[in-house]
């Protein structure tokens, strides 16, 4: 196992030999080179680690690195690597190499696979599954990726209830994985009846049967529940795994404790690249055109606010016309009314997505934001009041921003409340578009109070 | 287990008698409703549930509602709560009431608060450990809560390695957690020998020593190693704990796979309040000055920059005073920028934290990301540029902001390459800072390009 300081050698080395190899043909540093240090870190890298590695090279240096390692380690590097990096590579290869990499899968990984890559991969793979994967991978795909049965792992010892411990303990010895902390019991027809802790096992009478042992069946996931849910249900198991049945009661597989977090953890890293526009787990080097398309369109969504933001300022023409100071104090108004409103979104959309808050106690987290806008929106106007009385020397300018603050932050908190649950009820998820929404109200709040106020004032 | 669906029921019930109960006394809901409602949730929910049932509750109900707990549950529910929600319940209880809290604790728990409680509990805490755990929170206390020491779990059969697998059969049928996996080895001085499979236990002759079930002594942790890099080579692992050990080889504990994973989500979630002004895991309903307070510090720093932005606007206050189109128009040039250079920005700051970017690939990023700029610069410049020149009828005023984006968007996306690996030369933290350094570089270099060259086409 490699720290990260040793993996950024690594990448450094690597990353090196291949900028000698583009550039300088001359040098003694060549393939042989680029070779040396990715066989080196073929040794000292996890798999993951390596799929990292390779994501850290631009597209064809990542290809013939790719290309360069022995075929027994293709695969589990191809695995570990990001979803849109094994697709990318996949084009890469061409079908004939591609197909190399689907040599003995199993279920669980060609499952995963299923989801992103085209159906003639899958195919061509599921072919060279054996008999026991193709039932098992033929099961678990009738599930779609949105729920638990597609996502469940089938390493694990499934015995049938009437087995006497003795051939229990036989079947245990010749288990290719070695961890393993229960039984799970079936009987004739697959239904699961229970889960047995192998520490139980130990110290059983060798003629009685496992069923014997079985105490309360334990929590099951039905393989239709959505997979967000039924990964926080793994989580607050306390349990490595927790078994998957299908409606008939017959057990489908176990939904990993691991799969569980690593799915949490894409759905947190997926709200936060489709909330700026960016494609669902953008590669470091995708292709510019479709990194391009991606951001444009959110460029796109915020042209327009943008110009709704503008065509208020311009109702104002004749008032800037005449203060042009307000012109050139419009940045700080948006700004501190953007921050706020920012603010109080982050902790209700986070609340939100734990569930904390709901029609009933919207209330009283409202009128909590409301004190704290109250207070903040009083401390920045005077200060700015102050501030812009003093760099300008005119009273009634001070008065006009302290006045736009203070509606402006007053009004972007109780937004940042009550956009959230706007969007909710519309069906729109407020963790992608809540910023977007809310900042477009802050604009539009501030420049009209903060000009409005100016022509009341000042002209 | 409860789904989403559910516990919201429960938080609208528990909600809606509070509130009758705070405002109407005449009504029959009372707090034998509340207590009714209460305690169906305290059959129906896991704790971690119910401490996000109070956690959703404003601090003087959710401390009635705590008092309302019968003893032996208040305490896992309490070690279920966020840290922030605990030192305020803990607050609230006062110290004669907190104490009762702290009743057979057992040194993981006590280990977890020793980071943010004050010492008096922490103190009183230890005294009601037994011996076997004082030894534990004695030893594990000397690494700090950045440390992998700090963090371990003490729940797994440890045996002697001149242990018979007959008498470990007996160990194990004592033993009070149902689901383990392996056994851990040490010798007479409690230096780690090993780890062996249960699975082979269950085979294994019964007079023989456990030890010589033995194979390859396995991954270790050491307790010095800093909690971040030991969480994510438990992760890589594939087990669901490693053993920690301490300098002279000792076996102090091990990290749990949940423990990692958690580690890993809090890390992200402080980042993202942490950039965002707030405090690191603000409660829903902190006191009012602590959460203004915390949110003002980031507006102040704010203030600095949007100041600076119109200090640089105030620089052509001549040009907006003859053509007052540029201060209506002024707002997009700076978002269209800010929100090229936050896209930008995401990916970079996320691929640096899994290590893929370093000095040496920087220079292919940032031609790939130069790339995506000028596309997307181009794009915006053409379809702003027209916009503007029907929206005003003037042809050189589109020609001046399509100019302006055209720069602002490329020197937007190369400063979302550049400003991470400057702050990190400088020590500090890009995901805290760098959306705030980008926004200010953008804003400047947007009013300036567009004013300047406003002030040479336009006047």
């Amino acid at each position: 196992m490699l720290l990260a300081e040793e993996f950024n050698t690594y990448l450094s080395k690597v990353t090196y030999a291949l900028s000698e190899l583009e550039g300088d043909n001359e040098t003694t540093a060549g393939p042989s080179s680029l070779q040396y240090w990715l066989e080196r870190a073929l040794v000292d890298l996890v798999p993951e680690q390596y799929a990292l590695l390779l994501e850290s090279l631009p597209p064809g240096a990542r290809q013939m690195a790719f290309r360069l390692l022995p075929a027994e380690n293709q695969k589990r590097i191809f695995l570990a690597m990001q979803e849109e990096s094994r697709r990318a590579l996949i084009k890469q290869l061409g079908p004939s190499d591609a197909v190399a990499l689907f040599d003995e899968l199993d279920a669980q990984a060609l499952l995963e696979l299923a989801e992103e890559l085209p159906d003639q991969f899958i195919n061509e793979a599921f072919k060279r599954l054996d008999k026991a994967d193709k039932e098992r991978f033929e099961r678990a795909s009738r599930y779609s990726g949105a729920m638990a049965g597609h996502w469940v792992n089938f390493d694990f010892p499934l015995v049938y209830g009437s087995l006497k411990v003795v051939s229990a303990a036989r079947l245990l010895k010749r288990l290719d994985f070695p961890f393993v902390d229960s039984l799970y019991l079936q009987d004739k027809q697959g239904i699961l009846l229970g889960e047995v802790p192998l520490k139980d096992v130990i110290s059983a009478e060798t003629q009685t049967t496992i069923q014997g042992l079985l105490g309360q069946k334990g929590e099951c996931i039905q393989a239709t529940t959505p997979i967000d849910e039924a990964a926080e249900r793994v989580i607050l198991s306390g349990r490595m795994a927790l078994p998957v049945i299908e409606d008939d009661g017959r057990i489908l597989g176990r939904l990993l404790l691991s799969t569980a977090y690593e799915h949490r953890e894409e759905l947190a890293e997926q709200q936060i690249s489709v909330a700026g526009g960016l494609s669902e787990d953008e590669d470091l080097f995708a292709p510019v055109w479709r990194s391009s398309k991606n951001r444009a369109i959110w460029l796109g969504i915020n042209l327009l606010t943008a110009f709704l933001a503008s065509w208020c300022i311009g109702l104002f023409e004749a008032t800037l016309q005449q203060v042009v100071a307000l012109a050139i104090l419009m940045p700080v108004v948006a700004s501190m009314g953007g921050i706020s409103g920012s603010q109080t979104l982050t902790i209700i959309v986070r609340a939100l997505a734990l569930g904390k808050i709901n029609d009933a106690n919207r209330r009283a987290v409202l009128k909590k934001e409301l004190r704290v806008g109250i207070v903040n929106g009083v401390l920045w106007a005077l200060i700015i009041g102050v501030c812009v009385d003093q760099w300008f020397g005119q009273f009634l300018l001070g008065l006009t921003i302290a006045l736009a603050i203070l509606v402006n932050i007053i009004v972007a908190v109780v937004s940042g409340v009550l956009i959230p649950a706007i969007l909710v009820r519309l069906k729109i998820d407020p963790a992608l578009s809540g910023s977007v929404v809310l900042t477009t109200v802050t604009d539009v709040v501030g420049f009209v109070v903060f000009l409005g106020a100016g022509a009341l004032i000042l002209t």
